[in-house]
């Protein structure tokens, strides 16, 4: 029921959907849906944690002080498991891309990313330092770029289309780290 | 009027504004909008028209067989370019990029983009072609990654910000054509 609602929300818009939408969607009468769950915001509550969570628990994988990785490579893998993230819970992550603040649930999901992008923005400036990743660009637009990089694969990726996940993640890991040129010979 | 509706639009969603929201957000009566536009359609189909044309112009441009630059040239115009358009018309190419094709106006501006995509997919080939960008990715995949790289500013960048509209394009392309890795010395 989760998913098919997160879907729901990502095609009409969360605000404009309504409990008796969703009965519709799932071929249920209202009081069925109420059995089930108290509130729409439940459930968008439900399915923002369900994204956070997965993206949270790989940030900060990469930021632990513990890691004797270079910041380098951990911003990397970090890039390879949120393009596997996003892949495998699309709808979720969609909906999350698209929270605005328009409640206090939206505000809390808000705040945590907000605190995904510091962690990340941290961890460029890191490998910045460690002289690995280019510092001409400040760390916070360099991060806001790469993971508006990765962001964007939800608004076009299928998984069921001509391309592998694994061809997905290297794509976007070889384009952010070694761009797109080709060196002229000589 | 169009701007302050396409900024309405973008923040409760197209389908969920009525011409009532619209009006009270003017401080106007309905029938005073009414004077001035004859429908809801017709503010979205004037913000994705505004959008499209400026994007259209830059792409056929790049594209141009005339042209007597290099394609790899082109596509590094044409990504400065886009970066200086989605910064000029935010809120009309926010809008656009919301779309989800629920009527005919959205139709036609899906149709827009994705000949746009085609042309752009197209001009990346040629580029490859070229030996000037990687073709280990496939062009298709890597038009997607760059314009959703440019496209996916619209949900962060603010022209009243630290960044400067120079500082962010240089920083997008060099992030895509050059890549954020520094070779390790030796």
């Amino acid at each position: 029921m989760l998913r098919r609602a997160v879907e729901l929300f990502n095609r009409q818009g969360y605000d404009a959907t309504s409990m008796g939408d969703l009965a519709r969607e799932l071929g249920l009468s209202k009081s069925a849906i109420y059995h089930h769950v108290d509130s729409k915001e439940q459930l968008l509550s439900a399915a923002l944690d369900e994204a956070l969570d997965e993206l949270t628990a790989a940030v900060e994988q990469a930021v632990d002080p513990a890691s004797t990785d270079p910041a380098s490579t951990r911003l990397e893998d970090v890039v390879h498991r949120s393009v596997r993230i996003l892949v495998t819970h699309r709808p979720a992550v969609t909906l999350l891309l698209r929270v605005r603040g328009n409640s206090e649930v939206e505000l809390a999901a808000l705040r945590r990313r907000r605190k995904l992008d510091e962690d990340l923005a941290g961890l460029v400036a890191e490998a910045a330092e460690e002289g690995a990743v280019r510092s001409d660009i400040a760390p916070e637009l360099t991060s806001r770029l790469l993971f508006g990089l990765v962001n964007s694969l939800v608004e076009w990726y299928r998984p069921d289309g001509p391309v592998d996940v694994d061809t997905l993640a290297r794509s976007i890991a070889v384009l952010a780290f070694d761009g797109l040129r080709v060196p002229p010979a000589g």
